[in-house]
């Protein structure tokens, strides 16, 4: 049987993993309002935000408590200041998701992503969902080698936000100011919200290997890989 | 005299004042490289950039090891971990210094700021400077009603950031897509850059009172104000 000190610990655990798994969700529902034009599941998204604002605040909260408690030292406590970190990672990411939803509440009727653009946004969209489902899973099962995976999507993400800029920038772009405002901040809200989801499983490597994820990766990222 | 106790936790405020100092410099430097595309400039707060994140790590580091050695409990506690924070905050600042460089850098030797917004970003400039500077100061003085001052002057860069917008979207943009997109992404580095400035006075106003600095401003901000 485990000791309320790791059971609370586990548990502060778990509730990055539901974050996580809440955040994820999400963008993948705001890329859909997004790419559909759907207004109320665009509210939902930026509605059901509070929900993952709420649970950061008690796990901050939970983690707080458990410093002034158990008074963890070495390896515990770095465990524990991490997962204060990682919840700022996903309540900043969760922000990430509502901002892709309250572009689509702006512009409804209409559409922000002009039809060649619609795979790529599309893509985007579902690697970051795949991204942060993975960050979960690297929560849960400090799976290392999977946490350097994750390293390769965020290259792949990198290599789609490229590749958005380098259609804004093509001479034949002919969906006008508007539109090229809206791509520009989707591109870097899909990719930021990528980056904390790298964030957080690199310090869940970090906690386990004592090295940063990026020192571990030896294969060269491919570009556009 | 102060037990070390104390002095441990004193200078790791010191630390945070030097960061503040640090990036808002930073961001003024980036802004003077943008608008006058200075190379010479643009490259040194690139570079400059590494000091702002090495500091966030030593901090961090004094941070935990005072969790460890002094275990600090009640109010004593939150103060550490709110310094976890606010150099995060600060650190995340920094990059965003370095974006304008870097966006600086990658038009050299053209403009991303066409000459009609060119008083907008300069003022967005200046209030991201002042806006970071008046942290340093909360954070040095506990001084609420500075903190409190600190919306006010996020209220100001908002409505910047929507002026930015409205023009782009005015019909007579003649500057087309490039600069469209590159005018977007400043424009949003520098509404970012105060935000992480007034989270990290707001983290100060949270120690102090126990309340939320937006709960404590009973004046309803003045639209453009």
């Amino acid at each position: 049987m485990r000791d309320s000190y790791h059971e609370e610990l586990d548990s502060i655990g778990e509730g990055l993993v539901d974050m996580a798994r809440m955040v994820g969700s999400a963008m993948g529902r705001a890329t859909a309002a997004l790419l559909d034009a759907d207004l109320q599941l665009a509210e939902s998204v930026i509605a059901g935000d509070e929900k993952v604002d709420d649970l950061q605040r008690e796990l901050e909260t939970r983690a707080i408590q458990l410093l002034a408690r158990q008074q963890p030292v070495a390896t515990d406590l770095r465990i524990v200041v991490t997962s204060l970190r990682m919840s700022a990672d996903l309540e900043r990411a969760g922000d990430l998701a509502q901002h892709v939803a309250k572009l689509a509440r702006l512009r409804y009727p209409g559409r922000c992503i002009p039809d060649d653009l619609h795979a790529t946004v599309l893509e985007m969209g579902q690697l970051a969902q795949r991204l942060m489902a993975k960050t979960a899973e690297v929560v849960t099962t400090k799976n290392v080698d999977l946490a350097l995976e994750l390293e390769q999507d965020d290259d792949r993400m990198d290599y789609l936000h490229r590749k958005i800029f380098q259609h804004l920038m093509d001479d034949r772009w002919k969906h006008g100011i508007e539109t090229a405002v809206d791509v520009t901040l989707i591109g870097r809200y899909y990719e930021r919200f990528a980056d904390h989801a790298v964030s957080c499983a690199g310090r869940v490597v970090y906690l386990v290997t004592g090295e940063h994820a990026d020192e571990l990766n030896t294969t060269a990222p491919v570009e556009g890989a």
